[in-house]
């Protein structure tokens, strides 16, 4: 979407005006105030972001805490007029409103100004973050997007794999921490099942904080039989499965033509006779 | 199994009455009224789920406990109802009931019931979630299924290398235990052999609680040594072992025979002819 | 070296006697006799481990004490014994002492001896674990071994990458380990650098118990960057690296035969023009 | 860099005298005097790193402090006499100062004359582990270097992926810790952003200490679902996509097109001409 802001032609304003020539600086990258500019607007949110990181450490907010705040309004208001000067200067506005980087651009100074309301909220403005991906446009390593779109198909590919994988784990999150909800009381830290849930997910992802332990003989045993089996599957199945795939997917392509004198199968594609019987295919 | 009640026209009863209009209903998800009944059953299934969990959270079941409780019961009766249904209209009651599906739904009513009996037990109604399993047929996701399939055959093929690993590790974790209960004493927390293979799986798993963990120099040698072994092993030996069994695999299509005639490489191990020019190997 | 005590004619004794016979029951599982004694010696050392794990729970250990300790010496004296029949039958006695199994079936016996100097160590009994083994050779499952043998032989291909491996994670371990002895001093739980390298271990096997961790600013950044970048190389570059040596693999073989009309590398095996400029290879 | 100090004729000094016998020792290892150097020196640094190692630990300090001590300064000097003597024997001193053992070989001493000025310098002296190194070029293992090499460049082939993936995680992590701050509050552990960061890389890389742990509902949810989605990517999406690409790297090679003069099939995508008839495409 963010690519179609970009590169599509009927998004640029169509008068050659003042207008044209804050698009090319705003938007694009390749002249050198459109490159300056990004650069800057880089720069600025990883200060940004350096600033309410260090704002969150009380250590720091005690003696820089004034300075801090000034800092942040100063930041978001240059972030504010940045996006309303995207606003004015693209072609149409609510395209580039509705776009990724459009909502991106918006979250990402709406926090300051709801911690007027909400005090803490500001600290969401890390948000500002996901900004920095116009750092690939800078750089010009639109290859790098293309790694990313590859990861995103193979993502997409194996959708089905995953719906299946999430409803494996969801079910047998639920009932195992259903179990251990049972098994365990509310001795041990198993108050209720969704935090039994919290912990069959901290232990099934081999997290294992440890702040929620079975301390039954019960608990210990079932919680062991289920980490070794969830370990086998996902270490030996796995690649089990990738062999498995792979194999069936050259076998595919190796149970070629039939011989029809002998009527064995699994000819190579460039045989000419039958390597059993020596009749020609 | 379940696919084999869905689709055996003998398991359908053979008179054209009410029966089998049931039968349409509750069994196949062709018909509008079969597609409703499955998308009201997996609504209902969704929701006592959810009742249960928050009836676990004692914060909901202060307030709302009587609510909860009502519709628990609701619940039940309306799946005891569906499952008496389901045993009258099918052709074969025994069959049915002995099947995969048939064996869940009894289980996901019977917690309730037992609850009255031995408190607490209405919790295990989570076993409700494998009858979501029915989701994919209501959603025509036969691919689904197949996707299933593929992982439990690809289990089925390496059985031979979950039956090793399982004995591996089962083996290995009773020594380390051992090892440990000898070395740490009951000080640090390996009060018995059995607790002691309880951390050596959480170990060995690397999911790492910290509940138990060893406080002696030998000890925590010992379960450095292990660790960085069975890391590396499962890290490195496990994709090696996946490209070794590939490259042999590939290799034992590409070496082959030579044709004494075309001097043709790359026969099959089972050629008997070449397939190129037909004359004997 | 098992195999060939067991299949080895020169090692079973010449004469066709008692000795023979005996031969025949305990090292092989081909007869009735054979098998019968195998699956009584499996039973025994299964009940053997058993009594030992159930011994170290001290509720079970202050009840049926005596009874744990009288079976303890009852199984161990029948070792004993069926160790004594082994060296006796066998053709060449010190060639089994010195086998595999020949060490571990000594070892399986000596911790009860050992214990009546030296209390606790009877709990090693469990070595007798790796004596089932021999349960591969009852249920006939020869393939197990070869899986295993696979293993083996996968491991003993990827040494040298091990072995870089292993060196690689001992010098990071030391060196990281030092860094934060000297970061984080005695307060937090990093008191020598054996102890430094023993949290290195844990948190790079990702095992983190949680018993020592960083708790100043500096040693849970190193802590952090060290995390990720360990992080990212064992789950981006492994398979980074199968995939390029499988690549690097492949065009090993696909860089064919040379055209010598045009120079063109990469002929396939079975090309018998050149695919650039048609000239006949 | 090491490789050009060593193997570059032109760094050896042109005169055939003492320095060059020097150089010959120190710098090779093909003759006798050169290797019996070489071991010498890897015993020294092996027996210098646990003489530092083992005075970390308070209770051998206490007994042998005096001896670590003097033995620390021993090997400081032979090493210092060692690098002094690699600049003085070597051509371009400059060079060799500069390169990556002669880096290292500074910092393996500099850490105990720093120890002087800032006590407890001197345990960084481990960073000598890195000189073991040269313990390749002793035992001539060549083929490790390659192993390595191979690695390096397996490495360096997927610098985007791993810049992609880098920038992914940071930006995750920095969000994540944010927004964990904003939920939980100081009461919990999460006492600034900096050290909610701290929390997500812990929890992200599955090392789970346990240190800080999400307490309230919201921040244990949003920690479930996080650690889920994280869990499915890097278990299945990271093998998905190899298999999609090694897919696409096969089909790219067995699609290819078809002779229209003998209809073969599987020509490369850089084919001019048909590899069997040598018709043109």
């Amino acid at each position: 979407m963010a690519a179609s802001v970009n590169n599509n032609p009927q998004n640029k304003p169509p008068e050659n005006n003042w207008r044209n020539t804050l698009y090319t600086i705003i938007f694009e990258a390749d002249t050198p105030a459109g490159k300056l500019f990004d650069e800057v607007l880089i720069l600025a949110i990883l200060l940004s972001i350096i600033v309410v990181m260090l704002d969150s450490v009380s250590s720091f907010a005690v003696i820089y805490g004034g300075l801090f705040y000034s800092m942040e309004w100063i930041f978001t208001i240059l972030f504010t007029v940045e996006y309303l000067l995207r606003l004015i200067c693209v072609g149409r506005p609510t395209r580039y409103a509705t776009s990724f980087f459009g909502v991106i651009d918006l979250l990402a100074i709406l926090p300051t100004y709801l911690s007027l309301m909400l005090p803490g909220s500001q600290y969401l403005v890390v948000i500002r973050g996901l900004r920095l991906l116009r750092v690939f446009r800078v750089l010009k390593l639109a290859q790098y997007m293309g790694e990313a779109d590859l990861l995103i198909r193979a993502l997409r590919a194996s959708r089905r794999k995953i719906t299946l994988f999430l409803f494996t784990v969801l079910t047998l999150v639920v009932i195992l921490g259903s179990l251990m909800y049972v098994i365990e009381g509310a001795e041990s830290g198993f108050t209720s099942i969704p935090r039994s849930i919290y912990w069959a997910i901290i232990t099934l992802t081999t997290v294992g904080y440890g702040d929620i332990v079975p301390e039954t003989n019960l608990g210990q045993a079932l919680a062991s039989v289920i980490m070794i089996i969830w370990y086998r599957s996902s270490n030996i199945a796995v690649p089990t499965g990738i062999v498995t795939s792979e194999i069936t997917f050259a076998s595919r392509y190796s149970k070629g033509r039939v011989c029809l004198n002998c009527r064995f199968e699994g000819h190579d594609v460039d045989a000419k006779f039958c390597k059993r019987c020596g009749a020609e295919l």
